[in-house]
């Protein structure tokens, strides 16, 4: 509540990262090439609402052409590390745009978080959101990033602290990961989900996603 | 770190509930019956072991038959949701055994969430963790156990809070889980995988567990 406030956030920049080419490509099972990139601009929309809502209007981070876009946009070609990094200038926040659980409260109590680095690790060992307070730091995005960003800001002797948040750790990649989007999504995205047909049905114990096999 | 001097929590009732015949059968790919019951085991003895440190010695709820374990020990031998609502006598919390990722920390926060009832969502629609302060409520853990602790709530017009903890919804059940025990988990369940020669290997973005052959 009071991070609104705080003289010491007004400069952080807050950087998602977007590619736009086959967004997505492991829900090709239940969604079409147009639909998944329908959806992955949902999530990004949803994202960028929570962070503005915190009060730091956020930047998107993409290869060029992107338009219709609610927010700024930086263009860079390259992939996400070396893009990310030629930007990471202390204060920035760095946030993956397929985080639709993320509210205005989870993101605040990340940037709430002491450290030099705030690391918010995905399931499966990403990173899904990163809040870098010191210039030693640098990301890579590439494989093990949780590992790895630990390992870098350990080398820099710089302290880490890690958020414990199922809404930051449950990035949109597979099929089982929609039900999350359904069971705890506010925003437009689990909306979207329910007009394209999704649902949820419990059988042995695990709820699974479902699609109705036409819009009837 | 005050929560342990509050009146108000000495007398809350921590239920564990355990099943030990044929646990984590969904990770039968990866271990012997008789490995995931030495695993099963493992993670149980976390679990308490992280309650306790909360200062609230926590109780197993078993079927008959369960020794050696480093808690008392309340047998019933119906399932779940019949053995757990008959002794939720208020304030009463109910922790999974299948959480090794839970800290004492974690546990705390979550008791010191408001609320007539405290729920801790699980990845799929389950639920891990209860606080229940109300005798209105009861629970009900066949199907879809998240929908229905919201539902069961609303109807007696409870109050709900919901955690928002990876390490509370991160219950070990498919082999992708024990990716999360050996990122984060503190306890003596990541250290037995690693023992038992578990690792990970990050392929394409994301991180796979891998198990050695033999114990060469």
């Amino acid at each position: 509540m009071g991070a609104r406030e705080k003289p010491a956030s007004v400069d952080l920049q807050v950087i998602v990262p977007y590619t736009f080419r086959d967004p997505k490509s492991r829900l090709a099972s239940l969604l079409s090439t147009e639909e998944r990139r329908d959806f992955a601009r949902i999530m990004l929309e949803d994202v960028l609402a929570a962070i503005a809502e915190v009060g730091h209007p956020p930047t998107v981070l993409a290869p060029p052409g992107l338009t219709d876009i609610s927010a700024p946009i930086i263009e860079d070609e390259r992939p996400l590390t070396p893009a990310v990094n030629a930007i990471l200038e202390p204060p920035t926040a760095v946030i993956m745009a397929d985080l639709p659980l993320l509210t205005p409260g989870t993101i605040r109590d990340a940037f709430d978080q002491p450290g030099d680095v705030v690391i918010g690790p995905g399931r499966g060992g990403g990173t899904n959101l990163l809040v870098v307070r010191d210039d030693a730091f640098e990301v890579d995005f590439h494989g093990h990033s949780l590992a790895d960003h630990r390992r870098i800001a350990s080398t820099a002797g710089l302290t880490v602290t890690e958020v414990d948040s199922h809404r930051v750790s449950a990035d949109v990649d597979e099929p089982a990961d929609l039900v999350e989007v359904l069971l705890h999504g506010s925003g437009t995205s689990p909306e979207w989900l329910r007009e394209h047909g999704f649902g949820m049905t419990a059988t042995a114990g695990r709820v699974s996603i479902t699609r109705e096999s036409d819009d009837a």
